[in-house]
This record gives C-alpha cells, sequence and structure tokens, in this order.
C-alpha cells in the first residue's frame, strides 16, 4: 500500500523528505506515460472542489491534472458567491460534498480549515491553500521543479526574494526545503520579512540569511524565487515606489545570476519579472506552472490508488 | 421499454406507486453495481443544466449523478447572472440548450416553467425545483431514504416538522407519501401551516393531523422529517424567537423518539437539527444527501437508456 | 496529414473554400458516425476556454462538441470578474492555460487578441469571437447551416437583415460568403449599414447591394438571414421604433417568401423574428445552432488529430 493512499494533504510540515520524493517519482511517471495509461489512474474518480476563497488558477491545475489521470471534477468555485453560504456550517459543506466525490480540494482564508476539513469528511481532503502559511500542493509544485531542473535539491543556493511576510507559498516552501540540505537567502524589503512566529519554526530545521540587497546575492544563486511586492502592503505609495524597483528582475540582473541558475514564481506575476527574459534559458516560471499539472496529477493518484499507479 | 426511457420527471404526482418502486430498485442496482459497470450506463451522454435560480447543492447532486454513471455535465448555473439573459425566451434557452445536450435539468422560479419545457423541448426535461411546490427527485431521494433505512415505506408513522408554508421540499414529499399508507403528522408553528389551497389536494390521498406541538408526537414517530423554519417568514423577530426553540432537534429530544427512529432533513440545516446528534444512529440526514447522487443516477439511467440497465 | 492539425483558427478570412469544404466534410462525418466512434475523436483531450467577454452561448456550444468527441472542456467562464484578473497579463494567462490544456478557445473584446494569443500560445487557439469582426467559429456554422440545407452556397440569393454595423457575426459571414458565386443583398435601417472600412475589404471578394427595404428582395431570396437590431445603437428611441417594425420576420413576411427558402438567426433573438413562425419548414435557426456543435467538434477534431479522423 502505497503511504498517500486516502490519506489527507494538510500541510508540507507533515511529508518528510521521504514522502516528498515519493511524489516526486509518481510525478515523474505520469509524465512519461502514455495518455491512454495516464487516464486509466482515475478512471471513473471524481474531485470534488470547495473554494471559500477563488483561485482561479489552483482550480485549473487540479481540474487539468484531474483530467490527465481520466478523471472529473465538479465543485464550488467561490462558495461565498453561491448559494451554498446560507449559514450552513463548514462541516455541513464538507460532508455533503464529500458524499458526492472521492477526494475533496479546499481552499479556505482560515488556518486551520483543512484540518478540521479532514477530521469531519469521509473523503480525502487536500489543502488548495488556507489561511497565512499553508499551500502545500504549490509547495511540492515549486519542490519538483527545482528536483526536475537542478537534478538535485541538497547542495544549491536558494534566494527567495520579494513579499515574504504575506505569501504562504514562501512559507510552505520553506517548510518544504527544510527537509534538505540547502543554503537560503531570504531578500525582501524590511517591511516584508518573514514573520517573527514563523521563522522561529524554520529555523529549526532550516538556516538561512536575511537581507534587503539581492546584488549581494545574485552572481551566485542556484535558484531565485521570486513573489509578487503587492502596492497594498505599503504604508505609502512612496515607500512602495522605492523599494519596487530593486527586486525587479529584468535583463540587468540577469546578466549578473550563473549562467545554469533557474528563476522561479509562482504567479501570476506583475511586474516583478519583465517579460523582456522570458525566453531566457534560466526563466523557468511557465514549466513550473505546467509542472503543477503533473505534480497534482501525481497526487490525486496516490491517494486514489491503494497501491499506486 | 422501460417506463422512464425518454420521459420528462416534471411532478411527483405523475409517479404512482409502481414507477416510485421501479426507480428505487434501479437505485439499489446503482449503489450495488461495479463502477465499470455504471460508468456503461451514460457512457457519451450530456447532461445539461439550467438554473434560473441557482441551487449548488441541487446541481452539484445532478452533476455526480451523472460523473457516477459515466456521462458529462454542462450548463448554466445561474442563468440571471449568465449573459443568456439578454431577453431571450425560456423556450428558445430550452430549445438551444436541448440541441447540446441529451437530458435537461430546469431549476425555476416559476409554477409550471418545467412542464411548459417539456412540451418545446427536443430532450426529456427533470424539474429539478420549481415553484412553491414541486422538486420531484428530491421526494424521491427522501422516498428512497426512509425505504432503505426502514425497509418499509407502508405502515409508518411520519412526523414532517418545520415550515411547511413555504418548502416545496414538503409538498413533494406530501405528494409522494400518498403512494402509500402511512400515518402523518404535521407540526409546525401556526404561521407555517401546510397551504390550504394544496392541503386540499393531498388530503385525496393523504390524512395527516396537524398540530403545533411536536412533543405530542415524538415518541411515536417512526420518521422524523425537519426542515428549516427561516426568520424571513416571521412579520417580527420576538415571534420567530419564540417558536424557533420548540422545534430544535437536540440531545433532549432525541431521548424521547424511538431507538430505531431515523431524522432526515433535506440540507442545508441552519440551527433546526443540533450538530450535538450528529452521530446518533437515527441520525441519517447527510446519508440522506448521499443517497441523493444513487437515485438521480437511477433516473438519468433510466431515462437515457430504453431497456433499462 | 490534414490541413487544419495543430493550426490556430484565427480570422474567416484566412479559410479559403477548399478549407471550408473539408471542414464540412468533417462535419457530414461527425453527423453520421456512431456515438462509440465519435467518443474517440478527442478522447485524452482537453480543451480550455478563455473568455474575457462572456458568452455562455459560444462557451456551451464548444463543451457540447468536446464532450460529443470524448474530451473534457476546462476554463474561465468570465475572466473579468475572476481571480485572474490581478493584473496579470494576457500572454501570461494565455501561457499557463495552454500548458494545462491541448486547445484553446478564447474570447476577447480586443481586435487582435486571439492572434497574438496563437503566437505566444504553445498550443492552437480557436477565435471564438474578438473584437468587432471576427467570430470564425460563428461563420463556419453559418454556412455550413446553407450548405447542408440548400445542398450548395454557389448560386444562391442571400439576404442579410438588420444590424449590419455592430453584429461580428454579419462581417465574418461575409468574408466566408467571399468563397462563393452568390448575389447578397443587405437590408438595414440608415444608421446600422455596414461599415466602410469593412465594406472596402468584403468588396474585392464579394458584390452586394444595400437598401433599407427587405421587400425589394424577400420573394427572390434563398436565404435570409436575420440579426438582432438592438435599442442601445439608436440615438433616440423614436428612431428605434420606428425601424423596428419594418425588419421583423413574422407570417405575413413568410408568406412572401419562396418555399423552399430558409430563414437563419445566430441567436439569441429579441424580437426580429415572431415565434409564429418558429414552426414553418423555412425556420432553420435552431438547426443552425445545433450544427454549431457538430462544426466545432468537426474543427477540433481536424486541429487535435494529425490525419483527421
Amino acid at each position: 500500500m502505497n503511504d498517500f493512499f486516502q490519506k489527507d494533504i494538510i500541510s508540507i510540515r507533515d511529508l518528510g523528505k521521504e514522502n516528498l520524493e515519493s511524489i516526486f517519482s509518481a510525478t515523474e511517471k505520469i509524465i512519461d506515460l502514455e495518455s491512454n495509461q495516464r487516464r486509466e489512474i482515475a478512471r471513473g474518480k471524481t474531485l470534488g472542489y470547495l473554494f471559500f476563497e477563488p483561485s482561479t488558477r489552483t482550480r485549473l491545475s487540479f481540474q487539468s491534472a484531474m483530467a490527465l489521470i481520466g478523471g472529473t471534477s465538479l465543485g464550488i468555485a467561490d462558495v461565498s458567491s453561491s448559494s451554498v453560504q446560507k449559514g450552513e456550517s463548514l462541516s455541513d459543506t464538507v460532508k455533503v460534498m464529500s458524499s458526492y466525490t472521492d477526494v475533496l480540494v479546499l481552499r479556505h482564508t482560515l488556518d486551520g480549515s483543512s484540518r478540521f476539513a479532514a477530521e469531519i469528511s469521509q473523503k480525502p481532503i487536500i489543502n488548495g491553500g488556507s489561511g497565512t502559511e499553508e499551500h502545500p500542493t504549490q509547495a511540492i509544485q515549486d519542490l519538483f521543479t527545482i528536483k526536475r531542473e537542478k537534478k538535485n535539491i541538497d547542495g544549491l543556493k536558494i534566494g527567495i526574494v520579494g513579499d515574504l511576510k504575506y505569501g504562504r507559498t514562501v512559507y510552505s516552501l520553506l517548510y518544504g526545503l527544510g527537509n534538505y540540505n540547502v543554503e537560503v537567502h531570504l531578500i525582501s524589503p524590511e517591511a516584508l520579512r518573514i514573520r517573527s512566529d514563523s521563522a522561529y519554526d524554520i529555523k529549526k530545521q532550516l538556516s538561512y540569511t536575511e537581507s534587503t540587497n539581492l546584488d549581494d546575492y545574485i552572481d551566485d544563486l542556484d535558484v531565485l524565487y521570486v513573489t509578487r511586492i503587492q502596492k497594498e502592503r505599503f504604508p505609502d505609495e512612496e515607500e512602495y515606489t522605492k523599494v519596487k524597483g530593486s527586486y525587479v528582475i529584468g535583463p540587468d540582473m540577469l546578466k549578473k545570476m550563473k549562467d545554469d541558475a533557474i528563476i522561479l514564481h509562482p504567479l501570476p506575476r506583475i511586474d516583478e519579472i519583465s517579460p523582456d527574459i522570458d525566453d531566457a534559458k534560466q526563466a523557468k516560471y511557465f514549466e513550473q506552472a505546467e509542472y503543477g499539472k503533473y505534480t497534482r496529477a501525481a497526487l490525486l493518484g496516490l491517494i486514489l490508488n491503494e497501491n499506486g499507479f
């Protein structure tokens, strides 16, 4: 029996290195399989999606993953604007949806919502993003992309740049990287540094430096992970405009990078990466988006099949 | 040829006991079939949904039913907020949708809308809830749940409690119960008694008592069917608060019930059933929701296959 | 290899008569195929839809076409109201969506959007309506309907009536008709005549007359193509009311038509065709809608299969 069969995926922190590596192997297998064989993996199975906070991209990534392995998707793209919201409890909504489907992906604004849902659901729950820190399938996608593009995660120098305070992607990635022997540099404006409570937990597994200056590290990085800096996060626009420029990755920044470095971004991007470098061989963010389809398909395949696929 | 092949399902009143029993048999068959065999039932068929009044739950129940038997669903979850609403007639919308699909489920605020649609549609129409009284697939689901859980419907003592005036679910259920030899007790606040015009029709087939006091019947019931009491239905909030409490099913009420009684609810519930009794063996409302998937799959299977399945 | 394999469908102007005829043949084949065989055509393939301007009808036509040939659809029914719209570029949205799917249908308010998308997409793009003039799959559907119902397009007398200024359907149809030897009469209120810049292009391929008076032509037409006249297009309501009546097709107008003429309309209609003539043998607009499912299925089948189907 595979370790993921009928299991919930709530936090990247529940997954050890061995777990991650078995998802990566399953993902490579999905990529290599013939289309006919892939479609047997979830034949006759149904994924339910329940998005209390809309995220078109995550939903479509799951739907395309499910279609790839021959299954069907149905659900609610935006619970808050749906007729479900008549005062019904999360618990009841999850119970009913889980009786309609074989596996559920839940996205919610509240920390702990997915774990709560997993406790009451008859069917496995996948956390599709919740609260401030958890987005395990994004972290799996990110780690897989690094492994696939750089062959090994151990030994890499990884810079994470942008808004490190509000992006749940970053926290999940850092927890995931805690399973590997990597050198991590966090680069952000002072106001958007990683939260100290989370930093405390992350440091148990991973040491990292913090800096406001990307230039100090750029030429030495193997992986540059860029996130969006949102205007709304800044008390005044002047401050925003001042810092923004220093974290934009464009042709000049690219020149400073190692030839075999890779640039990642969870997307959507606004202007933190210039489209001028989209064709550079280091730019791997669209590949990263596509790998998300394969990692999710692999995860769904493992959850739905007792003996894997 | 099975009786439902290419037939419309407009009102529970169109279905006799024999019809209902053949849907129940087909439902039991769906439950027992292997997943592979189920998926042959609607292979290559498409269900269209056309919801002029959004109902996420009914839509998802139909979609999951269709997926279970191997078919596809597509449609409009909320016609009023879609681009279809440019003054086009219901008739035109139905004609076009029926040319895209093999069977249509229609939900509409107006009485008679489904029957009208059935007249002009090339394909079978299922009423997914219309006007004040008709929700035939909900009634089928409710009756199947009673039969499945109590083995027989004939001979049962059935209490229906809550808002009996505005809930179309209740009317459809009562018309359905008219086919059986049952003792029915309607329990509601004075202001939410069953409408007298409908009562007139129902009484032709079914005798029932009316009361405001659940305590008079609770210890004798085999089935307790609970519906929501909505605040909006009361002229003043004081009146609402006063009556609300007397119809809440919680641990104290449960203690008065027979050991083998069952509690049903069409869901969503707000607070008319306390979550404290969800684990009681009498609580069958989540099973009821799940059976809705199977009864709808059975009905679709019968409509789509000349010789049944 | 078939001419459409992995090709974009951006403008009807890119398609010659031979191209159109091969789509028509493929459509006839789709209609004639057994359901089992049809479903092999797109088995395991996924259509992505990306509608920046909502069009429920076009989306459902594509979804039903994809279901007919065994494929899956997923996408965004209204990008502007989705969470995608966080300042992301069209280019990024298209790149990500194309990594999730095998073929993309795009609808956009801007001229040139589809051609732009095609340049950056890894997967074929179908223009599902863009800007003021392009709606190639509607034109294919219209031309197929004419051919199917009249056996030949060459030699026909075709009247196009209504709003010829703002309807992109009309422009695409005229460009398509440019491949055939037909006599075309454009009939519209003065204010809604075909735009002169487009007229210039169209006249290179096609000669037509322009008139405000339908009665001059009605008894001689083989095909009457009716479009909606929208109130909003008129500076004052009085003007609108005045012209509206002269272009309504009802029983009186029908009597003037040839016995074997056909009446088409891209739908939705409001009151420019009276429902009183829906059952007349000349009324072919609902057939036209249904053919849209088959022409789109044929087109998708050709795009997705190297050697056709």
